[in-house]
């Protein structure tokens, strides 16, 4: 299985990313030694997935400790650092919960000696790392029974191995049946603005022998009227206490074309994505990005010069729309989340 | 108002096309000499949208007669120019129409002296080019009271001036609209595989100081559930006796994703569109173009070698789906098309 983010080496060592804007022409890793580094590959989307930002972000903190005089001015430094890669996308829950799990940690660690609290806090952004690839594998566990011989399966974006650490959310299931040798057709939309689902879905479910359909986002109502696709599953950035998820741009308009043509939408996601502090999906801050990302975005321009672009890279489906959010727990409605 | 396509010079003269797949970097205008020419023009997409290949196939006949000894053997040419030219688009009816057309005019006067034929082969295709302005003019007047002042209106790929002789389909009520003087915006679905909404619809709109805000195609769902849309315009390729709607594809998605938000939905189209011999749109042919339109579109490789693609020009939008078809003899019912 693809490693998209690898911490090579002890305490003194470093973080080795798969840089997934190259893909899939170049398959380019790159070492990042200092968090700004990090903050940078987080914010272009070198690396990304709400979970695997998570764990970026996490061994980015370990960088922030490394060569400093004291456990104290190593937590500072830690603490800014938080502060710094929690700025670098708004949307995922889960990058601003890694870091805060790493800040608590490492706060109760201060009166360790400075070798020892630099070990820990690898040890505890391994762990966020290690817990990461097990909930991956559970959700796969749980959505597997959905994938049935000779389906097609349509997804969008990018929620595989990729975006986490092992197996992904969205493509977990998948891995897992083709794995007991499941034969079945996978539906992806290229996912534009950036087009995650061309690039990385494409790319990483063909590498694991799986049959990949590439198609537009704008043939996604088509294939599904043609009785092309029997199931979607996507990944989810954000879930709000009722359900309603947020996911990537394009997500919320599949799940409207799925209901009308009665195909069961899932969202397969660690329970990490929930942020229960949020009644319903109004309260998700929703990311804008640039324009040059529609207009430039595909190596030259597409667009008039000076035209006016909207571009969130976010939107919410409202739980009315999904059956099922599958978790590492279990599929849950998603009225269940609150239990 | 822009010209796409304009026949410089009399019977020994020669068609001009604005390069569409040029547009909106390159403002390019290639002289067609000879029907071959057009052929590739019309196959590549340079000149594109279903009256426009109509005009420009009817020039392309005139350019067959030329330099020809003797009517009968111009009007022998001449049908074996239209074999060629219907065979370079199958799914628009406006191009067999006009091709039909022109063959039956020239079959009626093979009798005349052959400069006469010339004149009067060249004298019919410019009124079958004149008729399309004078129409696409009557749909704007027959739409224009859709747009009110204030709105949002969604459109879909290119149904405006570069598609027809003038004014265009979808977007004449648009045209109409501003000359006299209403304010509204345009959400642009940028509409891949080949961007014809990036490329052309928001260029030809900007040019005529209309407010153009660009979109990807998944973006659709959510400024209609923002409330930024109170309308929805389309043109079409071809419509079935029932009302079914053959259109670039995307449009069917963007019908239902209307209809989930309440948003009245209509089509655009001269009557040459209709095409009465198909009961319903499942006989309506469906063009399936080139995996690289997707993989390679855009100037650089966007998706993994090998991979498989799915990709269909056109879907078709049921009836039950449409509020209205704007026509130049006004608003129809899908429903009133056979009376």
């Amino acid at each position: 299985m693809i490693r998209a983010i690898e911490w090579i080496g002890e305490t003194e060592g470093y973080l080795q990313l798969l840089d997934q804007t190259r893909l899939p022409n170049d398959i380019v890793r790159l070492s990042c030694r200092e968090v700004v580094e990090v903050f940078e590959a987080i914010k272009v989307l070198r690396v990304r997935g709400a979970p695997a930002i998570g764990v970026a972000a996490a061994y980015g903190l370990v960088l922030s400790i490394q060569r400093v005089d004291g456990s104290r001015r190593a937590c500072e430094q830690l603490v800014k650092a938080a502060d710094l890669l929690k700025g670098a996308r708004p949307t995922a829950v889960n990058l601003a919960w890694a870091v805060e799990r790493l800040k608590a940690f490492a706060g109760a660690r201060i009166s360790l000696p400075v070798a020892e609290f630099q070990r820990a806090v690898l040890a505890e952004a391994r762990k966020i790392d290690h817990e990461n690839a097990a909930m991956c594998k559970a959700i796969g566990q749980h959505g597997v029974g959905l994938i049935a011989q000779g389906m097609g399966v349509l997804t969008h974006c990018n929620a595989g191995a990729l975006a986490t650490s092992e197996y992904g959310m969205a493509l977990a299931p998948l891995y897992l049946a083709r794995e007991s040798g499941v034969d079945f057709a996978v539906y992806v939309d290229e996912t534009r603005p950036l087009l995650q689902g061309a690039r990385l879905t494409a790319w990483e479910l063909s590498q694991q022998g799986i049959n990949v359909v590439l198609i537009c986002d704008s043939m996604a109502a088509q294939v599904m009227k043609e009785g092309r696709v029997q199931l979607v599953i996507v990944g989810a950035d954000r879930i709000a206490a009722n359900g309603d998820t947020a996911n990537k741009i394009g997500t919320y308009g599949v799940a409207l074309l799925a209901k009308a043509h009665g195909i069961p939408f899932y969202v397969a996601a660690p329970s990490s994505t929930f942020d229960l502090s949020l009644a319903n999906g109004t309260a998700i801050p929703i990311e804008y990005r640039g324009d040059q990302e529609i207009t430039e975005g595909l190596g030259k321009r597409t667009a008039p010069e000076g035209i006016k672009v909207y571009n969130p890279a976010f939107d919410v489906t409202p739980a009315a729309l999904i059956s099922g959010i599958i978790t590492e727990n279990g599929i849950l409605k998603p009225s269940e989340l609150q239990k």
